[in-house]
């Protein structure tokens, strides 16, 4: 307790709600890749937004910078502090869902609540919170809302952006934005919300949203389809997104490496298609339709698009072992040695041409990588990831990889961040690659609204 | 010309792009309700983004003001000139349609193109945009943006600020924010574009937006259901919202003197009820699927809500004319007389309970006023008009009227504008009504980004 800060916070907050051992604090300050090693002075856990409050306060006095954390979930390094001069501020006990409103489609959570906590109490009075995604079982709220995330139902229901209704947030000077707003429609001018959102924790401290729901839904239909390549992988989403636009939940692509470590590593989790094809579309529909009647409009589908030997779920279960196929991708690559992680975003239509330009690219520059590629199909997003064989180089080589992909991607109309964020991770290329004028907007956003830059300094801006 | 402005003007642009003439002028300085008159030193028509930053430029080195217009439909007095140094940028020449992707889904836009023509165009791709209002004849996509329209489908694809992907604006200091982005998902940072969209001109002239499209609907199913009142209204569209999520396009609510002042001033529009019942819903579905099959869903709601008396459209000539309907009570109103128009949005399980109380509380305090309730029941939103004996006491009869109904919308959790924004006929109540701290960033991040205040003065901020 030597810092003058933690002295003040301790007489300040409740004895559990400051944590400053290592053994405590190590899990907090190692990002999720394992990539970035941080350092901090200690952690504060707020139960209240009126503790949240005294805590910005008390760091703006002492000239400490906040480092927001959620579940420590996300991919570039937005929620690891890096200079010693820091205070991480968890979430972990702002875990209160405040407000449910069956009728009006509307839930009200702490920024601390965790995802699957939160999609539970919208099914327990008949709703629906459709953000859903690999670590919904950890990912908080606050975190979710912070980098605006995507996830597995994006085609159908948006990111978590076209989710939240209002927004609750400590400002840098200490002020409370009160924009907790459950109305669907309120044009009440600028929609300050939307500033948070996707903000990183740049711009305040998220305490807590209101979040959109949806009706349950009834049933589900999920099918497994084996196709030549990602041209046949485009023309059979246009066909689905055309017929069946309204229940279309997802629409993925898996390809041929991403079966083949799952085979090896997931041997538990069946395959419907051997030998495995070069590539697979995942499709889920889900409504309040019968679920007979969904099955037959996918299978409508598949029938008049020629894909009649397709993998069509028969029950929940199938359906469940489809989508861990799917699920479990990112878990076979960790088991499969080092990977190079790629989060594009790229117009629908340009998928396949990219898909081919990169790989013919990688196979003349960078032949070591082998490329696994999987991703929402239908968002235009693509997790393009390279298996790299050793550690030694690893770095030499993710470096090349992602100018390599970048240059492709940016000239496919494509960008290089479509649901992870720019974070620690991405802050140099987003600098050097998007238009200045963004660049510049943001800096002057963010020079206004934390001018001493107290809130989360070399992440995003 | 006499002013240093027009001068320098018109050396800058062609010779039909700058308009000084009163008669020209006059319709442009009227505002919708014709309510403001307004004054100006003229109007120009740029044809290109670069034409705007020559203007804006312009504009900033002689010390006059910026008014944008579209194609003047907005209700709340945001595109009226109301200081004489002052020039209206209209946006009548930006009128192409830069891009169209039916693959990827988006369209591309210039800020003056009309509503109409937007639809038409995605249409002729097989797609749909779904923007739809009384105003779609002449409504310019950058009035619609800076406005945030809202109109007749919100329920099932949201307002304009969920339809717009990307943002082209010219900036106070003559920068382009280009940010036409066509990718569904693009986590870049702070989304810059929300804070141009529904910022009533103030931050910047919007002059193009990318928009997405969604798959064309292929059938539609429309019932106008006789109600008893507003709680059964509410009771019908928790049925029909749980039951018909994915297919429930619109859900409208019409009172008793909505559809008789529909007899008196529009009797070739055929009413499906006789007596005039106390209240009536509006309910559409449409979707991918064949017209008999949403009609069957449709009576299957209708039946086991025990309204199988309800009119259910047997063609799309019917469905037209129920829709007719609705669509034609503000043209009524305005042939019965003055009216005091409101634009409340509400959490939709108060709407019964918020009808109630002001019916009662205007009985008592106005009770020359006559109620004409109808609107967006499935997005919480209620024009709560008001017909108004004569002109000569409107507006102290408007203030009492708006005093009232502000005070008991604030009461039941709602809000003073839903869809038609703040403009300069809302700016007192926002001021006075809205959380201190929205306000104070709002005024924050007008200073930011336009220090010198030359985007549209007195509006909204």
């Amino acid at each position: 307790m030597s810092h003058p800060l933690l002295a003040e916070l301790a007489t300040l907050l409740p004895a559990n709600a400051l944590v400053t051992a290592a053994d405590k604090l190590a899990p907090r300050l190692l990002d999720q890749r394992k990539r970035m090693q941080g350092q901090t002075l200690g952690l504060a856990l707020p139960s209240s937004t009126a503790e949240v409050v005294q805590i910005v306060q008390a760091c703006r006095r002492h000239g400490v910078v906040i480092v927001p954390q959620g579940g420590n979930t996300g991919l570039v390094g937005g929620a690891t502090p890096m200079q010693a001069n820091s205070l991480i501020v968890g979430s972990d006990k702002l875990n209160r869902i405040r407000a449910l409103d069956p009728a009006g489609y509307t839930l009200t959570a702490e920024a601390g609540c965790i995802l699957d906590d939160i999609r539970t109490a919208a099914e327990s009075a008949d709703r629906l919170f459709p953000l859903w995604l690999g670590s919904s079982g950890s990912a908080r709220l606050g975190g979710l809302v912070g980098t605006n995330a995507g996830g597995l139902q994006v085609q159908r229901y948006g990111n978590t952006r076209e989710l939240v209704l209002g927004i609750e947030a400590v400002l840098a000077d200490g002020r409370i934005y009160q924009g907790l707003h459950t109305l669907r429609k309120r044009n009440a001018g600028y929609d300050l919300k939307q500033l948070f959102i996707g903000a990183e924790g740049t711009l305040g401290f998220v305490t807590a949203a209101t979040l959109r729901l949806f009706p349950a839904e009834r049933s589900e239909a999920v099918a497994l389809v084996a196709l030549p390549d990602p041209e046949a992988v485009l023309a059979l989403f246009a066909q689905a997104k055309a017929q069946l636009g309204e229940v279309l939940t997802a629409f993925e692509m898996i390809d041929a490496e991403a079966l083949r470590i799952m085979a090896k590593h997931f041997p538990s989790i069946a395959q419907p298609f051997s030998p495995i094809p070069p590539c697979a579309a995942l499709i889920a529909l889900s409504g309040g339709e019968a679920e007979q009647v969904l099955n037959e409009r996918l299978a409508e589908l598949l029938i008049a698009a020629g894909h009649e030997d397709a993998a069509l779920a028969q029950d929940g279960s199938q359906a469940k072992a489809l989508w861990a196929l799917r699920e479990h991708i990112p878990a076979a690559q960790t088991r499969e040695g080092p990977s190079i992680k790629h989060d594009l975003a790229l117009p629908i239509s340009a998928i396949p041409a990219f898909v081919r330009a990169a790989r013919a690219a990688l196979a003349e520059q960078l032949p070591e990588a082998r490329p696994v590629v999987f991703g929402h199909m239908g968002d235009g997003n693509l997790h393009f990831n390279l298996g790299w064989p050793r550690r030694e180089d690893f770095e030499q080589a993710e470096a090349r990889a992602n100018a390599l992909l970048f240059d492709l991607t940016l000239a496919h109309g494509g960008d290089l961040s479509a649901e992870h964020g720019i974070g620690r991770l991405r802050l140099a290329e987003a600098d050097a690659r998007h238009d200045p004028v963004e660049r510049a907007l943001m800096r002057e956003i963010k020079a206004t609204l934390d001018p001493d830059g107290v809130f989360n300094p070399g992440v995003l801006v």
